[in-house]
């Protein structure tokens, strides 16, 4: 099942993306559905109004999620070919909501930014409340999985010792198209202009989707719509000799096999 | 004016808090009430049911913030003593909103850690939705002053380059007891069992309220009821030697003068 935001006239909606249209869920979009314990049957059994699938105009799939949870290093093929230790602890950071934009969206150029570079992530999304999770509890705390660029003006991120700012730049960090519930994701992908620059597969997180759940719920409590973007394999364009990095009209396409494409272009 | 958000039988209500009474102001809790453009006319004219100041039950003046923002290495002085250079950038970093506590309530020791450790800090509550903002506009985007304190995790901090899981333990983080629209922040202190183990000048910030709104909406929109931890004076426990950390039953008192006090015992 493919559930998304998409924006109407009247405002944004959650949606089943169904191969024939997109069938309103009767929220304004997947954070308050998510929030429902049924949420689920609700969303299979919807029969709302249909829109043509054709020009649909993509929300991120939660727009305002409660928590975003990024997480650092953690493709174990990148790390080794880094000639580093596989590390035994997630590292995590945050970005705000937004930041977020939607899945065919222009990213905004960072302003001040001369480095601004792309992150391709599988992005899981949460569906229950959790705190301490078990492996069985994390398991079924997850509601699907999503595709994230996590776009990173590197100047800023390396301003300070601690990353943020260069995480979190306004309407810069691509989510979507939809959330997908029933997914096995494959090989995670990202495109600039036509060139490939990542390419890995999401097997090789160090810590998937359910480990890293349980870890950050020892911490705090996950809640419905929260978003975790999982890290992104080698390829960023800053440790290219010599870099590469986003300027205006740089095309975008970050890919998950089994879970969808953002494709972005980058403007001022 | 100091404005507030309390726990009633029938839930929270934000008020405005007089020398001889707390008076609803119509609304659940601060969030709503500082998204109104004209809340400190509201917030001042407000006749609303009147509760005794004794035995008032402080939630955190916002208790959902859309964003918390923290800054680190902050204080010249102590930046100095270190020898270290005065940081061109704010270090910044987040905390999530289920970590905030109210001024009185216990402080939750984050399960798992051995290096439960202190840090007081002058809180910006933020009162308009600004970006990009100039100097006039960050001086008018601030609703008032608060009290914080950084409850840290030593051990989570450190577990990886991103401090952020070592920061944001579910209900460890004191804020308030009220947000104070007029004052001239003083110096800052944290008392542990009865001892002083950090007194600083809040006017010593490097990067002060204002710079600090300045910087970050650059980076993206400030929004009413944003919290901005302005970073910790020497003194912290892990600094110590041998180092000092907080267990069941340690009563920390932090405080601003000109602002407030948070008063809150340590509780598994």
């Amino acid at each position: 099942m493919k559930l998304a935001t998409i924006r109407t006239a009247d405002g944004t909606r959650a949606v089943r993306v169904d191969d024939d249209g997109a069938v309103e869920l009767g929220h304004a979009d997947l954070g308050p559905l998510l929030a429902r314990p049924d949420w689920r049957a609700e969303a299979a059994a919807a029969t709302g109004t249909v829109h043509p699938l054709d020009g649909l105009d993509y929300a991120p799939p939660v727009p305002r999620p409660e928590k975003i949870l990024c997480v650092g290093l953690n493709y174990a093929t990148h790390i080794r070919e880094m000639g580093r230790e596989l590390p035994e602890f997630p590292t995590l950071f945050a970005k705000y909501h937004r930041s977020l934009i939607g899945a065919f969206d222009p990213i905004t150029l960072p302003a001040g930014s001369d480095e601004v570079d792309w992150e391709a992530e599988l992005g899981v999304v949460i569906g229950a409340e959790v705190r301490n999770a078990s492996e069985e509890e994390a398991r079924a705390a997850i509601a699907g999985y999503t595709v994230v660029n996590d776009i990173t003006a590197r100047d800023f991120q390396y301003r300070s010792v601690q990353w943020l700012q260069g995480k979190t730049f306004e309407a810069s960090t691509p989510v979507g198209p939809w959330l997908v519930t029933d997914a096995e994701p494959g090989d995670i992908s990202c495109t600039v202009d036509g060139d490939v620059v990542q390419k890995a597969d999401t097997g090789d997180l160090v810590h998937d989707a359910v480990a890293l759940v349980r870890y950050i719920s020892q911490i705090i409590t996950l809640a419905p719509g929260d978003l975790i973007a999982t890290g992104t394999p080698g390829g960023v364009g800053h440790a290219r000799k010599p870099p590469r990095y986003l300027v205006e009209g740089s095309a975008v396409v970050t890919r998950v096999e089994g879970v969808g494409e953002c494709r972005n272009v980058c403007a001022p």
